[in-house]
This record gives structure tokens, C-alpha cells and sequence, in this order.
């Protein structure tokens, strides 16, 4: 198989009118923000103690351990998105402090190689007897993929050095020897080896990545038989009855067809496995992943991207179960998503997977973050009603407003790794073609047959659907441009030097064009109204409601904007959709504007709950904001899926 | 005040032949079924203990407590059941069953009084040391509400002089100068204090109930001030970060306005609180049990008399929040909800309190059980897809099938308990009056002012809304019958010994008849057809929506009478419902049918998931069955709101 390169981060320069508010975000705002939570220098916020921990574990400081056990992960990802920032923008200052936590980690790591503040400062003799819920594995995995970043960024190799220490000592410890049977509650561990084996180039921690996915699920099932254990103990008390499905270990992963169990666990699995299928040219793996992911995105997924129907547990549930005011749909997972995604469309070249991963990005991803950077979802509801949104209640874990950082803090590292990371998803490349998966203004650097060459891309995308390139190829260089022509692009032209292309050759989704070293303008042009969708009648809570979307962007009716009682609103099938951008509104936005009815109150006192009234309506407007831009103004109700007159 | 009485059991004879399936099963099944699962007799379902723990803590056997902390109550109810089923149908061998069970209580009770079976074998040392889980008082609670009714039944004292003396060291134990502020976590012991003195005349147990409820959310809070105790020790994880609202003690009573919390508690405690108002003539605490009760059946509501939105702590959430396929509506709430309501219409004479009352009965009470009698809901959705009841998900607790026996076995005694007493639901009366609340056709002799009259009402309700009533009076009977005219019946006409009535005397919603000793013959004729109901367009979960009612019959789609996909069907406002009777059909029920559409796949494969397919229909027939039916046939989906064309 030839999965197709991701372009460095340090040889593109993004420069979009939608992303950079965010992208900008997480250099200025969330990587300092974030860095004086890991420190606990902000009032307010839940305490992380991240720094802490290492600083004790690596005797340092003396105290107590605090947080959850895989609170060592806070700081890894922010390592992680530190890393991307300054492959983009280089900063000595911020690298001096990840060189100084680098030093602390190393301090803090023992001296067989494991590193885990939890383990390590409270419960040094348990290491590896609870992996159910002890999630070492998983933290280990969030430091690899850090110290690959890192390397990567700044060529410095230290980093790389103490986790190759740690991931040795995995190896021998669950190498089939030993622990031959152990592999991760929480799946991560498995993407981080396949990194570092990608930049050390030592199989052994691929192969180790391959025995951890082959053992799960096989039978006895490890996380049932680690519990006779004399010296397990237990960690969660919500686990005492486990559900195997929930950590995706009911059946052996070449035998699982759907996606079960917690969501963003699932997918760095698939991810995983993904890599591992090209790595080792295993068709039927590969064929198992794509029996996966057609399963969430064609069964289990939201229209935004977002994944994981179950409040209780994160987690994945039954086909078409998309209930939209109770899911979880954790920003996390979606990241997790796009992860896999993106190498399902590396290893298959195939654009219907960037669709989704579009999708993910843009919806999800986004909405997980305020405009301001500083505020969080993990949750991301369809549909949201804040006065229903009561702690202890079913909707406990639904939230009408961003929360500035949580006690499990997976969320905001992540979207910040991941914006930060951005630029690994407009270009994929190998020796001979350059693939463009999103429509992200930016100049890039790339290599075809060793000749470089300049890739300008400009857009107002997901606004205007114009999208114009320019090749700047040194002598000789050329190859094959392929240009994602985007599922909702049901009409587009191209012009290649200023003619329009009549012939057009598309390749699994990807528009092909020659490109050569004399200087080549792309113009495409995508058809970007916006338009009304529906699910699949077998989602039965969106039977009879419809969506509004412009390319990759779904739309949402906010109370600030419109009435309470959001549900009550109705429109037509045949109903305008107009659209203007607001330079004043949420920082600049396209707005999307209808014709629309709402059921009124007329006849109904307050006080009667049930009766025969008849039904009526009253004439509005109804006005619609991008989704991933609600909850940035006053709190109030939200819906994506408004009813239809049929 | 004038708080009317209800006609003791034994004077009243049930012969209906909607109610005689159920009210039969009890004594047939339910009450010999639940003994044998007390005196665990029965594979397959789960452990009781009931009657061991007694034995343990009687000395008679030895042995290790097993169950939750309230497990003595399963015990309590079925005696309680047994007792109105003596009342109404004695039975030699039953009774001295009960008595047995009445002497291995004595030998479990301490020689203070104390009876709990959980702290006496387990945490002797514990007594009254965490009211906020323990129980104690709950238990106590049941133990005198079943004393009571088997003394009403049967005469015999042995009973009521146990709980006696069990009372007389709660109102010592509680008293203000011992422990003045402690209450208990779980309403019950208020009901039973007040009926032990409604039967002793011992005003100090009714004193001790208001206090109980006077204290109730007082500053500083009981629960949260108990903790601090160094005897304190936790019972349910659950509650660690403990919410004041979920046991309404988070203001005192009387500020109380919503209905917050446990449905069940709430529930229960509102009934107190409406009893002590009418002991003591307090028309404030009336007051705040008429807004209670507002709240709850104005907002809080199901169309089925459920209460308790959320799955999760199966509580009351906000106003309007009714969701249809998550919500708990614990059968036992609605038990709660109907002991609230009667005790509301004989303090005020309100008919209105009768029609929510009847709701709950005929609804979510009947559907709380099988029609065999061995299997029961806790949970009672309105729309139920089995497909997506899956366990350690956001709807783990919905179940499409009736469970055979829980460890919680709160509902299946407590729906025997409130069938065995059905017949006090019927009448109420007062020295010269007789108000007649349901439609059942029974016999029944009632005395006013020392006269003694035979009443014989013969229906067909809910299904055919003519009634017969006969009043048969000794020399110099006469008084004033009361007749409930339902909220539904809009149309009616009474004729009286033969004669239609055209001045029609309506109070409080009654129709006021004149009755003497010269025998009376009454017709009544209420128009039932079946209606199409609407929620109040703040039900955000209903808008859209009709539901089927005929008289206090709910109606609902299942799947086996229609196809899969029920929220894809609509009807239209004006579609004819045609009802017939079909006696081959769940042992006999008026089933509803009319012309429908339903949304269809048509264009859509199966894997598209979101797309801009035109919407289409087929014609379809709809079936419609009474609720509380539902599940007793093939498991699949039910729903009792379908969509409509508006």
C-alpha cells in the first residue's frame, strides 16, 4: 500500500480568513493559557497540577499526587501543540520552556525508563496491574506522539531519547514472554509507537503497536482476568461491572464490524490499525477498517461530525441511535475521527473519507473552542435547551455554555494539538503527486521526483466557493495534482492557466491535473448555496427536520438571534435560503436568512399542559449562524435540525 | 376542613370488567408469586431475602444480611397488599400466613422498638446515623402503613402495638430534645406516623410527622451537617456530592413551589404534608400543596400521569421537560401521584385532583405490570426503541420488556398494594354525602347518618361512557351524591329514575344529586370518543405531535400492529378514528384505527446517512392499543405521540 505523506508543518504557512482566528488562537492565547493552568497559576479554573506531579515524581518538590491517572497527559499535549506551533512559527522562548518540562520529564522517569506521576508518586508497585483503568499506556502514548512533534519541530533529539527509554521498557514488559496477553484499557500507546517507529526507524515498536491490537479482544478477555489479580485495584467505580464492548475488547479486531464502546477509544484504535494495515501491507485489516468507519459514518455519526450517542459512558450506541439534545459527541472523539479519517484517505487516496474529516474540522472540532480561546466543550449537542441542562439529571453532562477547563482536561489539548496540526491536512504528496484535501489559504513547499516547488492556494472558502492556485515549479519539476472535488460541489468549473477544463478526469473523488514547471494557475469554482438536508428516515429523532448547510459548514438557529422555543419552528421545503456576511457579527460571518413559521402559544394558558387546541402558527424570520460558532454570545437554546412542513 | 373519608375495603365489592383482570391478579398471582419470591422460592429471578433477614435478625437462623438497605419494605408492602385483599376477600390460610410473619417481625424488633433488619444484623452501632441513605425511617414508614391496613382488615392489634412501639422510640429518638433537626432522606415514615394515629388516636405520631416535615430543609441542611459525624459512613457512592433538591430539603416546605427531586419522595411527602394540613387546619401548607400540585400537572407532567423526566436519579427536572424516550416516570411515582391527588380532593372536594388521579391509575399504574401479573416496569417511556435500550448507555434504564422481580423491588408491592386498595379511590364520603370519583363497577354500602344505603354502579369505562348507579337506602336515607364529571367528558346527559336531568348542579366540578330512601335509579351518558390531544407548544418534545386518548385511556402505537419506524408515521387532524372492540386481542380491549402516512426510504440506501432526498410517504392504516397494554405481546417499538400534519 502507499500511504501518502503528510507535508511538514515548518514547509506550510496558513494565511485563511476562517482558520487563522483560530489557529492564531492557540499560539497567542491557549498555549500560554493552557501553560499556566498546567502550572496552576489560574484562579477559576480546576486546579490541573500537571507541572506538580512531575516536579514530585521527579523529587523536586514534595506532596501529594493530584488529578486523574491520566493527568500527565495535560502536559503531554500541550508539549504537542507547542511542538506544531513552533514548526510554523518559531519562538526560542516557548521552545526554552518545553527543553526545561523536557528536563523535568526526564528527571521524573525512572530509572528502568517508565514515567507516570500517578504510578510513580502514589501506587509505585501496582504499575501494569490495572490497565483496565490505569491508563499508563495511554499517557505513555501522548508523551510519544509529543516527543515525535517536538523532534520534528526543532530537530532536538533528547525528548525522543527518554520516551524510546520508556517504550523499551513496554516492549520487554509485554513482549509475548511477559505480559503477553496485557494491551491498553484506553487505546493510544499503539498510534505513539507507530510515531516514534516512524522517526527512530526500530521495528520493534511498530511490531509491539501490532501485538497490543492483535491480543485485544481475544479470549479470556484480558480486563476480566487482570481483576483476579491479588493486586488489582480498582481505579473507577462506574467500571465495577465492565462492559467489554466499551473498551472494544468483546471481540478480536478483525472480527468487529461495528463501532462499539467509548468513542474516542475506538477511533485511535481504528487509526491505529490503519497504520499498522499500510505498515504491513495487511489488506484484510485495511478491509476491516473500512467496514469501520463506513459503519460510524454512514450509521453512527452526526451531521457536524460528531460521534458517540450516549451521555452515560461517551460512548457509541446502535445504528441511526442520533438522538441530538442527549448525545455526548465529545470534541475529542471528532478529533479522533478526523485521525483516522485522514489515514484512511492517506492509505486509499480516496476523497470521500477527507469529506468527513472536513466535516469533523470544521463542525466539532471548531465548536469545541470559544472564539476567545480560553472555554471548552467536550460536549456537543445538536440541540440544547439551558434550562434542561441540570446537573444531576440525564443531561447532566450537557452544557449551554463553555466551560474554561475541566478536572479530565482531554478536550482543550487536544483541539489545540490539532488546529496547531492543521496544515498536515490540506496536502498529502508522494513522489509524484501532490493531493489537496481542504481549501485552507496557505503557501506551501513540496517536493515531486526531488524538484520544489511553490503552492499558493487562495480562497474565501467556506464562503464563497472560488478557490484559485498557483504551481511555482522549479526547472523540471512536475507530476499529478489531485483536487478533492467536495461531496456537496455538485457543480464546479475548472480553469488550468486561464482555460476552462472540459475533460474532466476525477480519481476516487480527486480531480487530476498535469502540472509542469512553468507556472500553473488553478481557478475552480464550487456551487456553495446553501441547502437544506435530511437524514436517513431510519434516524428517527431528525424524521421530519431538516438541516441547513453551506459546504462544510452546518447552520444552527440560536435563541439571541431568533425567539425561545427553538423546536417550535417550522419552514418549507421550498423556502429561500438567503445569505449575507456580517462583518459585525461573531467576528465576521456568513449568515443565513428564511421565510419560516412558528407554533404560538395562542389558547394555551400557561398552566395547561394537554388539551384539544387546534394548531397555529405565527409568520418569522428565522436567522441561522455557523454551528461551530454558538454559545459565543448570550446563553440561550440552539437547534440544528428544524422541522419541515411535509 | 373538611377532609371526606373513604369507604373501608370491606364494604366495597369490585366487579369491572376493565379493573377485575388486574384487581384479581393480585390475589391470584401477584400476592402467592411475591411470597414465594420474599421467602425466595423462585429461580430466575432475583434474590429477595426478605424474610431471611428477618429470621437473621430474629436469631431464628443464622446468617449474613443481603439486599439493599430498604429491603425490608418488599416485606412491608405485600403485607400491606394482603391486608386490603383480606379486607375485600378473606381468606383463612392467607391470613395466618400474615400473622406468622407478624410474630418473626416481633422477634426481629429490638427490645427499644427498633425494627430494620439491615442495621440490626449489619451496623447495629449505626442506628440513625445517616438518615440521608439509611432508610430506617422509610422502612418504619411502610411497616405502619401495613400494620394499619391489616388491623382495618382483619381487627387483630399484635401488629399495630409492634409499630407502636417502633413509633414511640422514633418520636423519642426524634423528639427536639434528642435529635431536633434529623428527618428522614426518604418521605414515607410522615404517611405512616399519620395513619397509625389516624387508628390509635395517639396525637404524638402525628406531631412527630409534622415535625419531620417542619424541619425539612431548615438551615443548615440535616444531610450535608450528618456527614461531618465521625459515625458516618457512606451507603451509596451515587451520593457523594450531595444535591439538597434531589430529597426537596433544600428549602423549607412551605417555600417550596416547584416540584424538585426524587419524583417518588416528592411525591410522598406533598401527600403528608396535605394530610397535616388538614389535621391542623392549615391553609397555608394547603396552599403550598395546591401550588405544588399546580406545578406537577400544569409543567411536570406525562400525558400518562408519569412523573420524573430523568432517567438518571429518576427525578423531577424543569418546567416543560418532558422528553418521551429517556425519562424514568417510575410507576411508583405515579402511585405517590395518586395518594397526593386523593388526599388533595377530599381536603377540597375538588373533582379536578380526580381526573389526574384517574390518569395515573389507568395509565401508568396498569402499565406498570403485566397482564400475567409476574413481570413489571419501574420505567415508563412513551416511546420506547428497543433497538437502542442498551445497558451502560444514556437509556440503560429503559427497558422494552417487563422485568420479572428487580433488586429494587420497589414497584411490583407497591402496584399490588395500590390495586388491593383501588375500591377507596371510588367514593368518598362524609356524614351526608357520597361523592363518586371512578367509573367502576362495584357494590358497596355506605351509611349516612346512621342510615345505610346499597350503592350498585354498573360501566362499561373507559370504553362505553354510560353508567348505572343505584342507590338502594334504608328508611330515612338521604343525602347528596356527588358525581365526578370527567375533564374529557364534554358532552353528557343525566337522567334520573328515569328522568333527564336538564338543571344540571355542578360543584367543584361534581354533579350534585339529591338522594333518598325511595330507591334511585341513575343514568349518566359521557361521549368517549377518541381524541386527538396536543401538548402545550412549550413541551418542546410534543410540538408536532397528537396523541390518542379515549376518556382517561391513552392510546399507543406498537410495533407488531403496525410496522417498524413508528416515529415515521404522521396523521392528519381531521382523520376519522374509528374504534371497535376486539375480544380476541389482549384478553379483550377497544383498539383505535385510522388512515396514516409514513415517511419512506425510497432513494435512501441504507448507508446514506444525511442527503437532499425530497421527502415521500406511503399510505399506511394505524393501529392504536391502550398504554397500559403495551408489552405484553412481541417486543418492539411503541409510541404514544405520532406526528401530525400541520
Amino acid at each position: 500500500m502507499n500511504k501518502l505523506g503528510s507535508i511538514p508543518l515548518k514547509d506550510i504557512c496558513i494565511q485563511d480568513e476562517f482558520w487563522n482566528r483560530y489557529v492564531e488562537l492557540v499560539r497567542k492565547i491557549i498555549i500560554p493559557y493552557q501553560w499556566d493552568i498546567l502550572n496552576d497559576n489560574l484562579e477559576g479554573v480546576e486546579t490541573s497540577h500537571s507541572i506538580m506531579n512531575f516536579k514530585i515524581a521527579a523529587g523536586r518538590e514534595q506532596g501529594e499526587f493530584y488529578g486523574a491517572v491520566f493527568q500527565d497527559t495535560d502536559l503531554a499535549k500541550w508539549i504537542e501543540a507547542v511542538a506544531y506551533s513552533l514548526a510554523t512559527d518559531p519562538d526560542s522562548k516557548l521552545e526554552e520552556l518545553v527543553d526545561d518540562v523536557v528536563e523535568l520529564i526526564e528527571e521524573a522517569q525512572c530509572l528502568d525508563g517508565y514515567i507516570n506521576t500517578y504510578f510513580t508518586i502514589k501506587e509505585p508497585d501496582l504499575r501494569f496491574t490495572n490497565l483496565k483503568e490505569g491508563h499508563e499506556l495511554y499517557c505513555a502514548g501522548h508523551l510519544m506522539e509529543a516527543a515525535v512533534a517536538y523532534y520534528k519541530a526543532t530537530g532536538k533529539e533528547r525528548f525522543i531519547h527518554i520516551v524510546e527509554r520508556f517504550a523499551d521498557l513496554i516492549c520487554d514488559e509485554f513482549s509475548p514472554e511477559k505480559n503477553g496477553a496485557g494491551y491498553p484499557g484506553h487505546q493510544e500507546v499503539e498510534i505513539g509507537l507507530i510515531k516514534l517507529y516512524e522517526v527512530t526507524g526500530k521495528k520493534k515498536y511498530i511490531e509491539q503497536a501490532r501485538l497490543f491490537l492483535e491480543r485485544r479482544g481475544t479470549s479470556p478477555n484480558y480486563f476480566l482476568e487482570e481483576e483476579k489479580n491479588p493486586k488489582f485495584k480498582p481505579i473507577f467505580p462506574e467500571f465495577m461491572h465492565y462492559d467489554t464492548a466499551y473498551s472494544q475488547s468483546h471481540k478480536p479486531i478483525r472480527e468487529q464490524t461495528t463501532a462499539e464502546g467509548h468513542a474516542v477509544r475506538a477511533v485511535y484504535m481504528y487509526s491505529a490499525m490503519a497504520d499498522i494495515a499500510a505498515a504491513y501491507n495487511d489488506k484484510e485489516l485495511l478491509s476491516v477498517c473500512e467496514t469501520l468507519w463506513k459503519n460510524i459514518v454512514g450509521k453512527r455519526m452526526y451531521l457536524t461530525g460528531g460521534i458517540g450517542s450516549s451521555g452515560i459512558l461517551e460512548r457509541f450506541t446502535a445504528n441511526y441511535d442520533l438522538p441530538n439534545n442527549s448525545n455526548y459527541s465529545e470534541t475529542c472523539a471528532s478529533i479522533g475521527l478526523a485521525l483516522f479519517g485522514r489515514r484512511m484517505a492517506q492509505i486509499t487516496h480516496n476523497a470521500s473519507y477527507m469529506d468527513v474529516v472536513e466535516r469533523a474540522l470544521y463542525n466539532t472540532v471548531l465548536a469545541g473552542i470559544a472564539m476567545d480561546g480560553k472555554s471548552f466543550f467536550y460536549v456537543n449537542p445538536l440541540e440544547v435547551w439551558p434550562g434542561n441542562c441540570i446537573k444531576r439529571t440525564s443531561k447532566e453532562h450537557v452544557k449551554p455554555i463553555r466551560q474554561p477547563w475541566f478536572g479530565v482536561a482531554c478536550c482543550p489539548p487536544n483541539v489545540a494539538r490539532t488546529l496547531a496540526s492543521l496544515g498536515e491536512y490540506i496536502y498529502f504528496y508522494d513522489e509524484n503527486s501532490i493531493w489537496v484535501n481542504l481549501f485552507i489559504s496557505n503557501q506551501t513547499t513540496v517536493k515531486l521526483q526531488n524538484r520544489e516547488a511553490t503552492l499558493r492556494l487562495a480562497t474565501r472558502f467556506p464562503y464563497d466557493g472560488k478557490v484559485h492556485m498557483e504551481v511555482d515549479g522549479e526547472e523540471g519539476f512536475c507530476g499529478k495534482l489531485y483536487i478533492r472535488i467536495p461531496e456537496y460541489a455538485k457543480e464546479y468549473c475548472v480553469f488550468v492557466n486561464g482555460l476552462e477544463l472540459t475533460q474532466k478526469e476525477i480519481t476516487n473523488g480527486y480531480l487530476e491535473i498535469e502540472i509542469t514547471s512553468s507556472k500553473k494557475t488553478i481557478d475552480m469554482e464550487f456551487t456553495l448555496k446553501p441547502r437544506m438536508i435530511r437524514a436517513n428516515p431510519l434516524v428517527k429523532e431528525d424524521i421530519g427536520k431538516v438541516a441547513i448547510m453551506k459546504g462544510p459548514l452546518v447552520y444552527c438557529m440560536e435563541e439571541v438571534d431568533n425567539e425561545s422555543n427553538l423546536p417550535a419552528y417550522y419552514i418549507d421545503s421550498d423556502t429561500e435560503l438567503e445569505e449575507f456576511y456580517d462583518d459585525t457579527l461573531l467576528k465576521g460571518t456568513m449568515v443565513i436568512q428564511c421565510d419560516g413559521k412558528k407554533m404560538i402559544q395562542e389558547e394555551w394558558e400557561n398552566e395547561t399542559l394537554y388539551s384539544e387546541h387546534p394548531v397555529k402558527f405565527a409568520e418569522k424570520k428565522i436567522k441561522f449562524i455557523p454551528y461551530p460558532y454558538w454559545a459565543n454570545r448570550k446563553t440561550g437554546e440552539m437547534i440544528v435540525w428544524i422541522k419541515e412542513f411535509v
